[in-house]
């Protein structure tokens, strides 16, 4: 690299050559080499690249709207940041996502970007800090403890948007399925043994209402992640951040972004705390539990073809086997499955995160940033491979799935009302020793006439009234 | 044992001798020795026992209402259940806490004892079930599968209760130092390292706005648990459970409990979803989580005496060592991080549990129940022992804390707008190099007059308007 | 209670009745006060309350060979550790298990009933210290740092012991049904679709091996356990333990133990670490998750008995439903699960535990005793709850499963060699349109010779080489 | 894309068209669509196409040596394999880590990247698998199911001894430290609290002890690694694999590899089992327990630098703040701890993925190789850096330090032998009121001369017999 091709940029440790095209500048430099961790930079995390531009337009706003920023040096930076929140120079991003030091290399390579581009704008070159710092002008009245966890926020906001769209997406999936699959009646099960009698509509149906209440659920959690600590700087005092700036950075903030963010009331606890990180990876996992259980179901009706429960086939998506032929397996549920399992373990992993704080901080927001986006954007992706590729073509084995109910010992439970405990107890005992089916012994033995027991077998008349199709 | 001090009881299983004075029968008995494993029976947790009682005291009255059991039968059953709820023979619940079955011993613990007392108030004899029997008359319209996780969530409710108490206990306890120590000024610190002023009441406070934090976050978990499934029967269709019977037996239990219990929309769902104490744990992990980082905190500020940070004291309340005279621990906070961990262990456990439901049922709702019930009562006993043994008795070196921050480079953060950044940073090398303190060094300069230095370091300029005491 | 009922000790809090007959003190009662959490006394753990008596014994033997102790003092504390470790006095470890303090209240609570019971040997009464002292003599050369992981893994390694001889009973239980299946054909499944043939006894068999994998990794893993850290005293450094100390008392305790115990070579590190008992965790952690699998393999192959997969039937041990006339549930395996369930969040707390040592010590230590000793002891009863009252009963249902196998298309899979990949795709398209069997099609089409087939199908030619029975 | 830029091929699902130039073909094209999960290519995990590069390899030198395939496919399938195994065609390995079918579309992506280039080299174009098939003869005689898992074997053997040279640098790294440090005296603290004195030296043996320890579980636990299960095709039968071939392709893949490698005894049970990664899994969560204890020790050892611990200095790699000047944060440590509570995380992944395997087959390895795999490299990546980045530039405030430990209460228990019980317990009262220090009150006293208080303090007294350094 020849001499024109660096410029050279100065800090406490000492001075260093950076690339002359590169918009981040030594502290920068000094993160890539510190925290050569997982070769993923934090560009690979769109949203956040997002909200950290949106952070640091706001504080420019804030700081030229209290005369602390001229109005040259505000227009610059703003649309330094309408760049970068349009897509531009996210290359440039580029520190390690897992760091330490809070985030301060995050927000440091921010405000590098920033600021050099901002210097372009107005007609300098990059590094030439003197007309426009880094530091001094785009961190203006910030700490890496208010703009990170802030920025961390307002990512985690928009991610969780799309997931929660994706889990609307698979609802009306198994919704549909839930009455295409009104009437078909089947076993239910409980423990894996054959109970009482239900419709495959209902079974689809209870899908349905787990993924709807879960939506609830994630609604609410997202909810608390609007309280940010804009404002704080250090520790929560708002130690040199002048009257008024933490509330006018908060409505610019809330106006850029279009959410209704609020300033938490006691900054110092909110400076330190990741009860809100907690409580969302704590609902993602409720999230997680539920579509691994509704997978699991999924793989297990649809089991076969010959030797398995074969209630329900799943569409082929691709060969199953390359020594088997004609095996196709259940791919889909399958990679649900893991994602589910992924997402239960950065669950601890946030939790032991959030766990090691220190007095006026938390150090380790870097790792719970990856795992909860992590968490979110696999989520997202799985319920919509899901919806998309496996539940939108499922179909039944309608008349096998009647004719495993006919045969069922359970159905006298169903039939006891109608021919008394005595005679159902008999009938199950008939069926069990001879391998014939319940409803076939009872037509044959006169206990009901054949249009009673199809009456009792319509599949309203089962489906009872516990459980309407969504 | 000679013959008369035995009744003989029958299941499919075949015969079996019972104590004669045992209020559980035969299904119990086959529970005991099909599960050696912990050695807990159900009658340690006396909620569940209570909830149990209630549940079969209200499907009796709805029976009674709907023409199903005689207002004999029922009185009897009533008023077994009430002996049981008033604490009455919870010593005849001996199923182990961790069963498979999906509750189903539990529940016939429950059927036999309620029998067997409703028997002898009929003036009958143990045994003599063709008078009133377990499963005919006592569970009636039930199935383990409604009445298990009902009585798991009545229970839960009356112990978060205790929960929600204690939090507040410990809220207060924290409250009050937050108010006693707000003139004391001290450094606070990010990563460990000084950062800048603030006052101890202001940690303190943001112990107590977690805690109230924390309690509004349970408080909407236990929300969810109000939904019941109880009507549903086996798998959620009320097969053989009549018209207007789920209704009925809600309200009557929320009479008896005096909890506005709803009924769950669609209780196919309801019967296998294991959501709502999924997000239960969720929340009492996140409560863990804080507690322990406040507990950690605790023994950090109180480490020493001599070569610690040696900001507070916690009261002695043993002795330390046996080697080291005079040595004291901080033994409280200690238990506190051990039920903490504890209880995050348990979310995962719980998690696991529910994640393996399959089908119409989740068969390991018994270890959830173990596992909430132990977060759930170890976190409030973690609660109360810290506020009334350690924080209570908090006191504060005002001193050495004000000194270590007219002592501290941090101390030209805030000085910063007064006496210029360059200044700022001249005091700052010179007091490193020189181990001189940075107040020392300004009024030595001449930099600033005493009184301004007074002014700054006042504790109510130091808080800041971030962080009001609560 | 009267004066005489008391008596009055000591400590550097002040003064306190004790009540006349308890063999614990001042120390024991300070701790019962301040950790009111489990409600579990240490006498819950047998094997603790052995291993620090044996632990006690082996320092007195110590400090009389180094002429420390006299003989008369050191025969006393001996003979009241050999009652307890008799089984007497248990009743007398009265400290909840889960304590603050790194186990000093354990410690203290052995130190105070062996001195009242050596004082009462020596003919002294309870209280009078000036004779023998709990501290100064049965505590003698010692520390908590100590003693406590001393006797926490002299516990560990016989709470093993018995969890090895478990799994040896239900890998022979296992075996014996590998052997007893070994000429029942059935479909093998991959992903919960049908593969290729195999036998019950190879299915059997794997469950056996998996266990003979796990006895070998926890040996290993106990072996790390005896590897113990007497004579560190405080932080490792051995102080005011006498040179030969910590060789003697680890001969002594070897001899009373009959383990081959080994003194860490640094000790500084052993007293502060506690990577042995994460690595037994872990291990314990693995045969929970094969045990598990295992269950509900059987939980599956059990399934029906109509609409499952119907091959194999578990013994009956309690009535299934008390709706479902008839209905056996799979109760064993199920409560199997469960403590699975339970040992993997136990790993989770042991894990945080470990984490959170500090400097010289970690302190806690307690509930790494509680999760692991419930790890152990509910493993071992699981272990055999499975073998004796399920495994052993297991039969299958032989000709259904061979039916399956004829009927499988993926036997097509296992003809291609003998009648040519071109025909047995024809023969697998033939067989999922019409829904018949490949076996039949391929006697139907000659392409095969009845006896050929016949012999393919062998239970020996099936096996194939790669999995020999146990 | 014009009609000449693809080709088109054909699977079970119908005709798909693929670009021209890619080596991948219709089961990778589908894989992609199935599993848009993480984004992240298994090209990104280098050991494991490598390691599947050098199974194919060993395959086709089996198949051919055993007669089943010609010299000149096996050449071409030999040459292909060698090129990826030098690092070319890596860029073709396109498929999603996180996928369904327990690897398949990984071994399919392998056996159409290898057929293609393997058809190149024999003077085809790609697609021309009339010529050298993917399944028929780069898959011969393999199924996913012993491909894949033995795939991630070797990856997994070549990772981890990357993690053991690192953890090698580091041990050296805290074993220098540890010498240099060895006659500086400090205060050793138990449960954060002074205890008694000991050397800077041995508190940075036991890391360096601790890490020693690690590595040899981490060694045996790869040796586990070292059983595959090459040869039994889809469930371990060895279906469809002639005698010999497992035997063979052992041979050349322990050649071609370098590693000792063992075909399991038992190959039903090996091709379901995933014990061996649980089991590494848990050991690699010891390891980061272990590097996070060390980790929260320098950061707390380093606080400061007035009011902290102030006992060391890491040597500082990046500016701390952007608003308080010169301070400078333990980011190296931190990000260790961060990868630790990576690690742990994906040990509850690993271990749910591990327990949901069912009968024959675990079809969630992907995530395990995903999740081990992180934890591998992670950790290595955090080895180095700390010891690069932080030990080696650690450096000790060695007088202050040395003040501590006279200025401590806690000397007098080293004292205590020496001047007797009573003037210590005299010396140690008046030390806590005056707030002097103890060895200053000795000398005023007289109770010791000067030099044998000097004596008793030298560093190899201080150290004891326990903890020589290593």
């Amino acid at each position: 690299m020849t001499a024109a091709a660096t410029r050279s940029e100065h800090d406490l440790l000492g001075d260093r050559d950076i690339p002359a095209d590169a918009y981040w500048g030594v502290h920068t430099l000094r993160a890539t080499e510190n925290f050569p961790i997982t070769g993923t930079p934090i560009s690979a995390y769109p949203h956040l690249i997002d909200a950290l531009a949106a952070v640091k337009e706001a504080a420019a706003l804030a700081n030229e709207e209290l005369g602390l920023l001229s109005p040259e040096k505000a227009a610059a930076i703003v649309a330094a940041c309408r760049e970068i929140r349009a897509g531009k120079l996210h290359d440039q991003f580029v520190v390690d996502v897992i760091q330490g030091g809070a985030g301060t290399s995050t927000n440091m390579n921010a405000n590098e970007v920033v600021a050099n581009r901002a210097l372009e704008l107005l007609g300098h070159a990059k590094g030439q800090y003197e007309h426009l710092h880094p530091n001094e002008d785009v961190n203006l009245g910030q700490s890496t403890n208010d703009v990170y966890p802030t920025a961390v926020k307002v990512a985690t906001v928009f991610a969780v948007r799309g997931l929660l769209k994706a889990m609307a997406v698979l609802q009306d999936s198994f919704g549909r399925k839930a009455v295409e699959f009104r009437d078909v009646l089947k076993m239910g099960r409980t423990q894996l043994q054959d109970a009482v009698p239900m419709t495959l509509g209902q079974e689809f149906s209870a899908y349905a209402v787990m993924l709807d209440e879960d939506r609830s659920r994630l609604a609410e959690a997202v909810e608390l992640i609007h309280e940010i600590n804009l404002g704080a700087t250090a520790i929560g005092t708002g130690l040199n951040a002048p009257a008024g700036y933490a509330e006018s950075a908060r409505r610019h903030l809330s106006e850029i972004t279009g959410l209704p963010l609020v300033t938490a009331a006691n900054l110092v606890e909110a400076t330190q705390d990741c009860g809100a990180f907690v409580q969302m990876s704590g609902v993602l996992k409720r999230i997680a539990v539920k579509l691994s259980k509704s997978c699991n179901d999924l793989r297990l009706l649809s089991s076969g073809p010959r030797a398995g429960l074969g209630e329900i086939n799943l569409p082929p998506v691709q060969a199953g086997s390359s020594i088997m032929p004609g095996k196709v397996n259940p791919v889909i549920p399958e990679v649900v499955n893991q994602v589910a399992f992924e997402v239960i373990g950065n669950d601890v992993t946030i939790t032991m995160a959030a766990e090691a704080g220190q007095l006026q901080l938390n150090a380790f927001e870097p790792i719970i940033l990856h795992s909860l986006s992590e968490s979110i954007t696999h989520l997202r992706a799985a319920c919509l491979t899901l919806a998309e590729r496996c539940v939108d073509g499922i179909t039944a084995n309608t008349e096998a799935l009647r004719a495993s109910v006919e045969n069922s010992i359970g159905l006298v439970t169903a039939l006891n009302p109608h021919i008394g405990y005595s005679a159902a107890t008999d009938i199950a005992k008939e069926a069990l020793v001879t391998g014939r089916g319940v409803a076939e012994l009872v037509l044959e033995k006169g206990l009901l006439p054949a249009e009673q027991l199809a009456a009792l077998l319509r599949p309203e008349v089962v489906a009872g009234s516990g459980a309407p199709v969504a």
